[in-house]
C-alpha cells in the first residue's frame, strides 16, 4: 500500500529561514503562531493526514461514491471517520476569525496543512477544501445574518459547503449560464437549473449542505452582468439555526470519473430551490472570484501534494526494487542486483521530482503568506503589493503547480514499470487523481489567459514590474558570493527570458492579440520556472546560512546540491519558452477551420 | 461516443511522395504493392478500424476482461466478433511469407495497418499484434517443423501468441528469472515457474495460445546467458495439427489495470508445461530481442495511433463546443459564443499534436520501410545501412513516439474541460490507454539507455554519423531553395544541437558512464526531435511539389504551415535537451540514497 509522509520539516524551514514568517507578527494571529505553535499545528496536521486521511485514500478509490435510488449519495468506507477526526480536529477553521468559532491562526499555516490533506487524500481533502473556499466567500460577501447562520456550522464541520458555477453548456463562458433567480417575495428566490461537476455535492458526511449557486435573476441582464450569488441550503435553516424541511435540490446524478473516485460529483438539480442573495444582485461573478482564488490556490497546493506523495513513493521503490547493476559497478554485490535507484535516469527521475517539489513548497507558502498580509495587514502599501502579488502569482501556482504535479506524478509512475499500471501499488491512481487539478477552477489555459490577458498589464504591468523588481535586486545583493553564483547566474538568465517574453508581448500583442493567447501558456510557465527559481536561490541561502551554523550539514548538503540540480537541468527551459513566444501567432492561427 | 478515422490519405501521400514506397520494387513483395493494390489495403484496413475496432473500443474499457472460477477468461462483449473480423479478413498475416499463409505484403504495410488498428482500439488491436510478434520470433528462430505447426493457424487467427518474459522479481533484468525447464527425455521440456504481466496470456478469441517463453535449463548458466526460448502451446498439438490435452500452464488471476481494460493482463504459472525448445538452448534471449524489436516498433506505433485518435477527438469538441469569443472579434455572431477552435492556447494544442502526428507517421513508416529493405533486399550493403538504421531508430521510436504520444493524449483530454475527466467521452480511455505505451517493451528509460549505451556506440557510432550524413546531405541539396529555408534553417540548427550532445558524450561519458546515463533520456528524445525534424523537410518538399503541380492547394497549405509550427515551436526543444545532457551527472548522481 503506498504510504505518505507530510513534509514537516521542509515546511518549518521555509516558513522560519527562508520566508520570514516568525517577523510578521504585526499581522493579525500571527502573534498567535509563534515558533512552537507553528510546529505543533504542524506535527498534528502530519500526524492526521498520515494516520487518518492517507490509510482510506485507495480504499476509496477503489469503492467510490454510490447515489442511492433515494437521489442521497454514500462515500466510501472510513470517510465519515476520518471527516470527522477532521473537523472536530478544528482543521476546519483553522484560520477562520475566533468569532465564526475558527482559531484566526494565518492563512499560511492552514495552506500547509492543505499540502498534507491533499497528499494523503486528495479526494476526501475536497469535502473540507471547498467547505474553506464557501466559508471565504462568505466572509467577503455575505450578510452579517448568513455569516451568523452559515459559518460557525461551516468551521465546526457540521455542514459543509459547495461551489456550482457550471452548467452543461456552460464552464468557463458563464455569461452564458442559464439558471434562473425568482424571487418569492420575501426576500428569497426561487431557484430553478441543472448544475454539472459539483464537487462535494451531496454526501453523507455532513448534516447539512450550503451551496454558493450563481444565477440570473429573472429580467437581468445576459452576460456576467447579470450573474447573482445565492446561498441556497439543502435543508433549511430555522431562525435558531435548527434544520428545517429538505430544499428543491437534489443530486441528479454522480460523474463517472478518471479519478477522484472518493469525491461526489454531482449533478444537482434546482427545482424551485429557495436561496437567498448572496452580496449585490448582478455582481455575483464578483463575489464567486473570492471563492475561485482561494480555490485556485488551493488547487495549485493539490498539484504539489499529489507530486511529494507520488515522489516518496517512487523513492520507497526505487529503494527495494532490485534490477540492474550501476554503471560504475555494483553498489550492492551481497544482493543479486542492486537496488534501481543506482541508475542515472532513475535518480534523474526522482531529482527532477524532488526539485521541483522543494521550490514549489516555496512558491505556495510565499504566496499564502502574502494572502495573509492582503487580509491582515493595517499598512496600505504592503496590501497592495500582496494583492499585486497575488493576482500575478495565483495563476502561475494554479497551472504551474498542477501541470508539473501531474507529470510528476506521471514519471513517479514510470519508476514503478508495470507495476505502476497496476491499480494495487497506488501509482495509477496518484496519477488520475492528479488529472482533475489541471482542469477545475478554470482550465490552465484559462489561467494563462488570465495572466497574460489580465493580470499582466493591469496598472501599467506593475504587479510584474514588483516581481521583477524584487527578483533583481536580490540578483545583485548576492552577485558577489561565490557561495550563491550557481544561483544567481542561471537565475539572472531566465529573468532575461522572462523579460524578454515580457518585452515582445508589449510590442507584439497590442495591436494583434492573439500573440499574447498563442504565447500564453508558454509564458505562464516561463514565469513559474522563475518564481520556482527564485524559490530556489532563496532556499540556498538559507540553506548555506544553516549549513555554516554547522548543524545537519548532510541536510543542507542535499538542499543546495537539489537546488543546483534544479538550476542546471530545469530552469534553462525558459530558453525553450521564450522561443515559443516569439515564434508567435502566425502558424498557429493560419489553418482554416475545416483543415484540422 | 468518441469516433477514429484513419488517416489513409496522409499514409499514401507518405508512403507514394515522401519515401519512395513504390520505387522499392526490387524488394520482394513489393512489386505486389502497386499503388492501386496499396490504397485498396488501406482503405479496407481503415474500414475495419473505424467501422469494426472503434465501435468496440469504449464498451471495451467499461467491461473489462473477466477470469472465471475456471481459470478461463471472458473478453468484452463484441471483441470476438471484432477479432474475428480482423483475422478473416486476412490482417494477421498481411506481410507474413505466403508458405505460411499470409499475403508477403511489405511489413510497411502492415505498420500502417498497426496504427489503424492502436487508434480504433488499443486493447483489442494487441492480441493480434502479439500474434504477429510471436509469428516474427517463429520466423527467425523457429525449426522448420515449428514454422509449419504453429504459423499457419497463427495467420489465420485460429491460434494467438504471447510473449512471457517478466518474473514478479524480474522484468528488465532478465538474467534474475527463476522459471525452470527440465528435459522430458523425448526433446521437449517441463516448465516451471510464474510470469506476470503477460498480455492476452488467456482468453475466448480463438482455439490456442501459443506461448512464447523465456526459463533456464537445468544446469544453464546463471545470469542472460543461461536463457533459453521455449513454445508452450495452451493445448497440446498432435502431429496432424489438432489439438490434444490442456498443457501445464494456466492463468492465475488478472491485474487490475489503469487501462487496457479490454486485454488481459495475466498472470501465467506453468506448472510442468511442455515446451519445446525454440532455437538453441542458452540463446533465448536472442530469440526473443527479434520478437522485441517488432514490438517495440509497434508499441510505438501504438503511441502514434492514442495521439491521433485523441487529436481527432479534440478537434470535434474543439469545433462543437462554443465558449467565449475570439480574442480578434466574435466568429460566430449568430450564435451565443464562438466554438472554442477560435482561441488561440486551443489551436495551439492541437496545431502541437497534429504537428507530431504527422511526422511521427512518417518516421515510422520510414523506419518500417527499412525493416522490409533488411529482410527483402538482395543486396548486402543496403541490408546493413537498414539495419543500423533499425538499430538506432528503434528506442526513439518506441520512447519518443509513446512519451509524446501519451502527453498528447492528456493535451487532448484538456481541450474538453470538465467533460475530459468524465469516462462518457472517452478522453480519459486514451489517456489510460495511451500511458502503457511508456511502459511495456521495456520502459522508456531503458529505451534512452538502449539508445546510448549500444545503438550509440556500436560499430563506431556509424548508424549515427549515417543518419548525419543523410541530413546533412538533405540541408546542403535544399540550402538554396527559398521554399525549403523555413524548415532548412531551424532543422541545422537542430542537427547542430545533436552533434554537440554526440560529441558531448564521446568527451564526457567513456571515462564516466554516469555521464550517458544521465543524459539519455534528454539524448533519445533530442534524436527524435532531429528526425521528425527531418521529416517534415522531407514532407515539405513533396507537399511544395503537389502545390506546384496545382492539386488541391489548401491540403499542401495547411500541411505546410502545420510543417512550420514544428519548425518554430516544437523543434527549439534540442537546445534545452542540449544543456541538460550538458549538464551531466554531478547533481544527478550527488546525493546519498538515504538523502532521498
Amino acid at each position: 500500500m503506498p504510504h505518505y509522509r507530510a513534509p514537516v520539516e521542509d515546511t518549518l524551514f521555509l516558513l522560519g529561514d527562508v520566508l520570514g514568517f516568525h517577523a510578521r507578527d504585526n499581522l493579525a494571529g500571527f502573534s498567535d503562531a509563534a515558533p512552537d505553535v507553528v510546529e505543533a499545528v504542524l506535527r498534528e496536521g502530519a500526524k492526521l493526514a498520515e494516520e487518518v486521511l492517507a490509510p482510506v485514500n485507495q480504499t476509496g478509490d477503489r469503492e467510490g461514491c454510490r447515489r442511492n435510488p433515494d437521489g442521497s449519495v454514500t462515500t466510501p468506507a472510513g470517510f465519515k471517520a476520518a471527516y470527522d477526526a477532521y473537523a472536530q480536529g478544528g482543521w476546519m477553521g483553522l484560520s477562520v476569525p475566533e468569532e465564526f468559532g475558527g482559531q484566526g491562526l494565518p492563512q499560511t499555516l492552514n495552506t500547509a496543512i492543505q499540502e498534507f490533506a491533499s497528499g494523503a487524500n486528495l479526494a476526501l481533502g475536497m469535502y473540507p477544501g471547498l467547505t474553506q473556499g464557501a466559508i471565504a466567500a462568505l466572509l467577503v460577501h455575505g450578510s452579517a445574518e448568513q455569516k451568523a447562520r452559515f459559518i460557525p456550522k461551516m468551521v465546526a464541520g457540521t455542514w459543509t459547503g459547495t461551489m456550482n458555477l457550471t452548467e452543461p453548456h456552460c464552464g468557463t463562458d458563464l455569461g452564458l449560464l442559464k439558471t434562473k433567480a425568482v424571487p418569492n417575495g420575501d426576500g428569497s428566490y426561487a431557484i430553478t437549473g441543472t448544475k454539472i461537476f459539483i464537487s462535494a455535492g451531496e454526501h453523507d458526511l455532513a448534516e447539512n449542505i450550503v451551496h454558493l449557486v450563481i444565477a440570473r435573476i429573472e429580467g437581468a441582464p445576459a452576460g456576467t452582468k447579470g450573474i447573482s450569488l445565492f446561498v441556497v441550503p439543502k435543508f433549511l435553516v430555522g431562525e435558531d439555526g435548527a434544520l428545517g424541511p429538505r430544499n428543491g435540490v437534489s443530486c441528479g446524478s454522480l460523474e463517472h470519473k478518471m479519478g477522484i473516485h472518493g469525491n461526489a460529483t454531482c449533478v444537482m438539480n434546482y427545482d424551485g430551490a429557495t436561496g437567498w442573495l448572496v452580496g449585490e444582485a448582478n455582481r455575483g461573478l464578483n463575489a464567486m472570484f473570492v471563492m475561485m482564488n482561494e480555490a485556485r490556490l488551493a488547487v495549485g497546493v493539490q498539484g504539489l501534494g499529489q507530486s511529494e506523495v507520488a515522489y516518496q513513493n517512487a523513492v520507497a521503490y526505487a529503494r527495494d526494487r532490485l534490477q540492474g547493476r550501476a554503471l560504475t559497478g555494483a553498489k550492492a554485490p551481497d544482493k543479486p542486483a542492486d537496488p534501481i535507484l543506482v541508475h542515472p535516469d532513475v535518480r534523474r527521475t526522482l531529482m527532477q521530482i524532488r526539485a521541483f517539489n522543494e521550490a514549489a513548497r516555496a512558491l505556495v507558502l510565499w504566496t499564502a503568506l502574502q494572502s495573509d498580509i492582503l487580509h491582515r495587514s493595517e499598512d496600505a502599501g504592503e496590501r497592495r503589493t500582496a494583492d499585486d502579488h497575488m493576482g500575478l502569482m495565483t495563476p502561475v501556482v494554479k497551472g504551474v503547480l498542477t501541470d508539473r504535479g501531474f507529470a510528476n506524478a506521471v514519471e513517479a509512475q514510470q519508476m514503478f514499470g508495470g507495476h505502476g499500471y497496476v491499480e494495487e501499488w497506488g501509482m495509477s491512481q496518484f496519477v488520475r487523481d492528479a488529472r482533475i487539478a489541471m482542469i477545475y477552477e478554470g482550465a490552465n489555459g484559462i489561467q494563462a489567459m488570465d495572466l497574460v490577458g489580465r493580470k499582466l498589464p493591469k496598472d501599467g504591468g506593475r504587479a510584474m514590474m514588483a516581481f521583477l523588481g524584487e527578483v533583481q535586486t536580490f540578483l545583485k545583493d548576492h552577485g558577489e558570493d561565490a557561495d550563491m553564483a550557481a544561483f544567481v547566474k542561471p537565475l539572472g538568465a531566465a529573468v532575461n527570458d522572462l523579460q524578454g517574453a515580457t518585452m515582445w508581448f508589449m510590442q507584439n500583442a497590442m495591436a494583434k492579440p492573439d500573440n499574447a493567447g498563442a504565447g500564453a501558456t508558454d509564458y505562464m510557465h516561463l514565469l513559474g520556472l522563475v518564481a520556482l527559481g527564485y524559490m530556489w536561490a532563496r532556499i540556498a541561502k538559507a540553506a548555506l546560512a544553516r549549513k555554516a551554523a554547522g548543524e545537519e550539514p548532510a541536510r543542507w548538503d542535499a538542499k543546495l546540491v537539489t537546488g543546483r540540480f534544479f538550476m542546471d537541468r530545469s530552469l534553462p527551459e525558459t530558453g525553450l519558452r521564450l522561443a515559443r513566444i516569439k515564434a508567435g501567432a502566425d502558424t498557429t492561427m493560419a489553418l482554416a477551420a475545416e483543415a484540422f
